[in-house]
């Protein structure tokens, strides 16, 4: 029983949502524990189903077995490539164009610096001061770094970024997808802008990537760097990854050249010489477990419509919004999110005084979302598993606390060093 | 029955020493394949017993049970501090002076940059042109991003090093046991040495750190990084380290700063803040699956005596280069790592001219070495697993290698990737 338009949304209206959700299916790859509701996956994604056998088969099977000659055997050195090509068709890139690595701050810099070095009129990398902030402090660690060459960072606030492709400006960073409000840029029309003003971006897609579908070769994007362990589901600390569009490849010098990066590591050469294609931007040697589960992470997305994926990822969002309106009203309840889903990523973010005690006792519910200093509720949509009746109990629950004003009770006042 | 001095030692003789060895006990820790003689643990140790539980508890009572929360709940969020403090006493240091993160690699040149930056006449980064290629690679990046400001790399012979410490350099680095030949330096008069022209030396130790102890502290050792997947047992492409000595740790600003070596990562401020200690020199999000499997590796040296080891170390490579000398004579065999037990590392290098083949040979045969550019064979003893009639039959089956000519079937010739 749908509620015709105009009717408020009931429970039953979105298990009829998922009983015909074509993704529905994809939930029981997941190991996600009994009683929760877990809209935190924009931070870290869960394990799948298969994560214990394929890291225990690495333990026992590979390196317990075959020990050094793993590296061989079981295509550890390959790896970063192997994982960067399952990755690429969710990033709409060739194979060739994508590889995993290091953390997404180490692969920001390396992309940051290459290009910065680059002969020119201008020195200034510029930014959103929004940005998240492990990007802007790499950033200023390399200005700061290159400060006798005159090379400095300029944060502007969003509104003022197109007009800060000037000619000053030698390369700028952007993250597509907002980590506070879930604003979404047009990777497409910025690239192009930029591309005009003779700028290119790096974009950093950690809360795009396994999102919703991304199209960089069709967007003409030309670098990007990236994250595992949110959408990905390659969990903690996963290795990051990074996209260099094919032409620019080799005329791209990261200054972090590690052996690993070499053209023949295993020569043991005095001088560097970089790889040819994507290995130049590896440097040491890679976590192989972190990085197997990274591939295991990866395989979550086996045989599913993207297209799909962002329908349902946009639809959550609007249930969301639209549930927010019509059942916390009063409660000093603002939404930040943008209401048009084309404008948003796959998260939603809530605007309450008492944002972090109120996201205690979500928790302390099974309701897991997360705080963002100094007054967000954030609520991510990860479409593989989350149902649409999670998103109305959610509601319910923020509903719950905020009108038994649980969230004042002492025990949620405490701040942990991480949420 | 020991065979008196000057008598050639028999194999019952090497019995007896493993029969009276206080470190046989702890071989039982690792996870060892049958048939196998490993000498290889300078380039990846063995999984301990107890990597498959640890890390199976990691994935599902922690990540699959707690999932985002934790990063509090399970400690992740120190946990690079936390097996920084439980490697430290191997290498007498503080608790307080290591933490583990990223690779070696990305770990000398946050280091390095630090310490070229500071303002003085010298902007030259000085090494031994024999070192580990990835660190010379990554100095050698370093100074090509600082070109304009006039940094440059000088590479010397070993024999140069001394002399080479002039006024124009501004920091130097040095392997401490050299990766072909084993040859150990002297790091407490090389730093007094370099401390007196106001040069910092960053040691290398990834083949010294659980190969032998270590006196950082007493040895006036500034700066450090090093590998965790050699004889740390941390699993393969484990997280590297870094030691600061305490004094220093506040006036080091390293470039690579990313948010986690930030003073407050969760309050999402727009400039860095360095982290009091050894935090700043975190980047990224470490990647955990990495961190607990070397955390894990660590506990292999829980109550080793690492005077014990260094004995047992010393004596290993002394049997096998006195073994050589006896069983080896005239199949073109020469040893070229120091005789004397305390200029060596935990290994020893032999030369012949079909190294490549005499070592795939080998390893078809169980006797796991490796193969080095252009003609060495590598034997690294570990003193934790590797037993003294392990050397015998490893000297043994390299004989009848050499005798039988075996390493002429063509099925030796290829030369995989990595080996």
């Amino acid at each position: 029983m749908t509620a015709p338009a105009g009717t408020a949304l009931i429970r039953d209206d979105l298990l009829e949502r998922d009983r015909s959700d074509p993704l529905a299916p994809f939930r029981d790859r997941f190991r996600l524990p009994e009683g929760v509701i877990y809209l935190d996956g924009n931070s870290l994604g869960p394990p799948s189903m298969n994560i214990g056998t394929r890291i225990g088969a690495l333990l026992a099977d590979e390196w317990g077995s075959d020990l050094v000659a793993s590296w061989n055997r079981h295509g550890w050195f390959r790896l970063p490539e192997r994982v960067g090509t399952r990755l690429a068709p969710l990033l709409g890139a060739g194979g060739d164009e994508v590889i995993a690595t290091d953390s997404v701050s180490v692969n920001l810099f390396k992309l940051l610096a290459a290009l910065l070095r680059r002969p020119g009129p201008g020195r200034v990398v510029l930014a959103e001061d929004t940005n998240f902030p492990t990007d802007l402090y790499m950033a200023e660690g390399l200005v700061s770094l290159l400060r006798e060459s005159g090379a400095r960072l300029r944060l502007v606030p969003p509104a003022d970024f197109e007009g800060a492709l000037g000619p000053d400006v030698s390369v700028a960073t952007l993250t597509q997808v907002d980590f506070r409000t879930g604003r979404k840029h047009d990777l497409r029309r910025l690239t192009a802008l930029a591309r005009e003003a003779g700028i290119p971006i790096v974009w950093d897609l950690s809360h795009s990537a396994g999102a919703f579908p991304l199209r960089l070769n069709d967007d003409r994007v030309e670098f990007a760097v990236g994250c595992g362990y949110k959408y990905l589901n390659g969990g903690p600390g996963a290795p990051g990854f990074l996209y260099v569009a094919r032409e620019f490849q080799q005329s791209l010098d990261t200054p972090l050249s590690g052996w690993m990066g070499h053209r023949a590591p295993f020569d043991f050469e005095t001088r560097y010489r970089p790889a040819a294609g994507m290995r130049r931007f590896l440097t040491g040697t890679p976590g192989i477990l972190s990085m197997v589960a990274l591939e295991e992470g990866l395989r979550t997305f086996d045989g599913v419509d993207m297209e799909a994926l962002r329908a349902k990822s946009e639809e959550l969002g609007n249930v969301f919004l639209r549930l927010a309106d019509e059942r916390l009203t009063g409660f000093g309840v603002e939404a930040v999110s943008p209401r048009g889903a084309r404008e948003r990523g796959s998260q939603v973010s809530l605007r309450h005084p008492d944002a972090y005690p109120v996201m205690q006792a979500l928790i302390a519910r099974g309701v897991v979302g997360d705080f963002r200093e100094p007054d967000l509720l954030r609520f991510g949509f990860a479409p593989l598993y989350v149902r649409y009746a999670d998103v109305w109990d959610a509601v319910e629950t923020l509903r719950d606390v905020l009108a038994c004003e649980e969230h004042r009770a002492p025990r949620f006042q405490h701040r942990d060093a991480v949420t």
